[in-house]
């Protein structure tokens, strides 16, 4: 099946929101086994809307239009879309009696406009909108699929996967559906990993075996179609083997988690405590921690030594190992194995890591820009330190050195 | 001048990566004064590409590709562009021996396919890639004018800034360049922002106004054209005055900076220091903080005292205060109050900053997600305690409790 994104939206067209919805539709229809040949991004002008569906229709099987199902006059996917095939319009009465409800419900006078996002088109189906508004549709004229989808991501998203999702893979001639795993790896590179199984990636057929990376992390997803869950492993256990044979040491996950989840997924099953002292990362290892939820029952908190005279005030590095002629200084795996060694007495935990390095873009102590030392200290054990020299620039060596830490921290765990 | 992007990549077609060329480029089209009809993605496909190329040709004056312009055998925008026109595909020299010179420099071998980079075609003009090998090309056939641009942002983004706007500005029928100003505002929501503004909005016409939102942070660009700065200032300044006398209190910068730059900036001016104490945010006001070079000047550290055990010990919470019955709590303005009292004097510093609250997804202490306290302790006056009511998931209260914090030490310095 080929299917053409179509996403609706003026602000789209002025650079003022990005597409992401374009982003997580393809990946979807990929998944579902769907090849997306052309996107398409349209204002909210019914003659252009009108020419994009036409454009579509000649070259795609399945149309996905997200946008312009909301209540007001700029908001015109469905009426482009009836005229464009010849159908009515008419209302959906379940959808507006959820309208009415919720209005009431919460005790606001209803604008007549909202009457609109209740309609749908005469014949097709509707597809429920479990966060919004606006009821989506699915149809088919022609030989030729058309789900209209809302433009917030977080009414598309839910409404795609639990409504369209389905929809769509019953029009689509295969028995089977889709049985995937996700591996995921730290303290490996994208292209290393892309290195070690190039010849996997280029022979694939059954399961097919796709690379994702995104802000820092890498992952391999398996796929493939199969009558059972039992029936699936068959094909994906030996594959997930065979990467594993190779590159095991870089796996923390079977499935789609951050290494900071698995990480306080571990901590929290163990019942143990962390701590962090962190300087050139500035806060950003403690926030990817305490943006997992649940994670305050294993992160006790940490000290932002940023200043030498915090490190030495609050964290009690001696001053001659900070500064002066012939000092390690901050920057040092002395000032790290110190950090992470006081910050375990101080809070009480059972592991904490420490983060000293420069950020950049200046260096620093006659340091280059990258050099980060990672030290973790625990109530089991001596404490390590390593040296990293990491590459990009202020953002990025910080993001690097949180989940070079976080790894590390993991592999340790 | 009507314009259309077109995006080449499969990657984007699988949704792998972002299309973060197209909101680049639509924004900066909308700054020239160019109006994006249509966005397009299409893969590395010959005949789907040669497609796109005539359909966007039917429909716009100014065809700006993106992607396809590497070393590699799918790479084929030029080759598919040259088809196209009928015209020949010839080798840019000054490119070629600027690709010879960084091989050679680094020492390393060139392969024969890195020749395609500096291919152009016939009586085309070059635009220079500052930050890549892979040259651009601009030229103009029947009236429509062509822009080929790499597909990595930090190739393209120079080469289009420095190289193609001119280039398509000296194709458009105006004589004056485009001047824009930046107000950006905290401490008000988009759409109060758009309330307030409303009449001008709807009445605009010079200088354009548009409003910019983005990861809560909240801008108005005005823009004109005009023969000089000075000119530009009369038409720019009435209306920044106007917008000022409806909001001014919410505006702190008049160009393109966040709101943690403009508050390193100021403490930096005036060599004063700052600390934060930060429990519900986990180290995200520290992580922003710090993610501004030059902020080690400013910022001593902090303490991310996430539990109550390090509210009381590294930061003297009496545990009387923290927990027990009748006890305020962690989640409360005497909690605020004392910790940022206790990180002023722990570091030193002219301000402290404590941020304590519940980011959810659970209750704490029977008090509901969303309430934060934001304490500022000063050498300069009293302590204040501010209680917000926020809403949205973990990762936005996090990041709205943040950002409402440095709003608030904003207002106060």
């Amino acid at each position: 099946m080929k299917a053409e994104i179509i996403a609706v939206g003026t602000e789209l067209l002025l650079g003022q929101i990005l597409n992401t919805n374009a982003q997580y539709l393809a990946q979807s229809c990929a998944d579902l086994g769907v090849s997306v040949y052309f996107q398409t991004v349209v204002g909210d002008n019914m003659s252009r809307l009108t020419e994009a569906l036409q454009t579509a229709k000649g070259r795609a099987d399945l149309i996905i239009c997200t946008g312009g199902l909301g209540p007001t006059q700029d908001d015109l996917t469905k009426d482009a879309l009836a005229a464009f095939l010849g159908r009515q319009i008419i209302m959906h009465q379940p959808s507006m009696d959820a309208i009415e409800a919720m209005f009431s419900t919460r005790g606001i006078h209803m604008v007549e406009s909202n009457r609109r996002q209740a309609l749908m088109l005469d014949n097709s189906d509707p597809l429920t909108n479990d966060a919004g508004l606006a009821v989506g549709i699915a149809l088919t004229q022609d030989q030729t699929h058309y789900v209209l989808l809302p433009g917030p991501p977080k009414e598309m998203k839910p409404m795609f996967e639990r409504y369209a999702a389905p929809w769509i893979s019953s029009k689509m001639n295969h028995v089977h559906p889709l049985f995937s795993r996700m591996l995921k790896f730290a303290g490996i590179g994208e292209s290393s990993l892309e290195h070690e199984l190039l010849d996997l990636i280029k022979a694939q057929t059954d399961p097919s075996i796709a690379p994702y990376a995104k802000e820092g992390e890498v992952a391999i997803r398996l796929t493939t179609r199969a009558g059972s869950e039992a029936e699936a492993a068959v094909k994906l256990d030996p594959m997930e083997r065979e990467i594993r044979s190779r590159l095991g040491q870089y796996v923390y996950a079977a499935e789609d988690v951050t290494l900071e989840q698995e990480i306080v997924h571990i901590l929290s099953s163990r019942k143990q405590l962390l701590a962090a002292a962190e300087s050139c990362t500035g806060g950003l290892f403690s926030n990817m921690l305490t943006s997992v939820p649940g994670s305050s029952a294993v992160y006790r908190g940490g000290i932002i030594c940023y200043s030498n005279i915090l490190k030495h005030r609050l964290l009690n590095v001696p001053m001659d190992v900070l500064e002066g002629p012939g000092a390690p200084g901050a920057i040092s795996a002395e000032a790290a194995k110190i950090l992470a060694e006081q910050m375990l007495a101080q809070a009480g935990s059972d592991y904490a890591v420490a983060i000293t390095g420069v950020a950049g873009p200046d260096s620093s102590e006659g340091k280059p820009v990258g050099l980060v030392y990672v030290g973790i200290a625990s109530t089991q054990g001596e404490t390590v330190v390593e040296q990293l020299q990491l590459t990009g620039n202020r953002d990025s060596i910080k993001w690097r050195a949180a989940k070079s830490a976080l790894y590390k921290l993991w592999k340790l765990l």
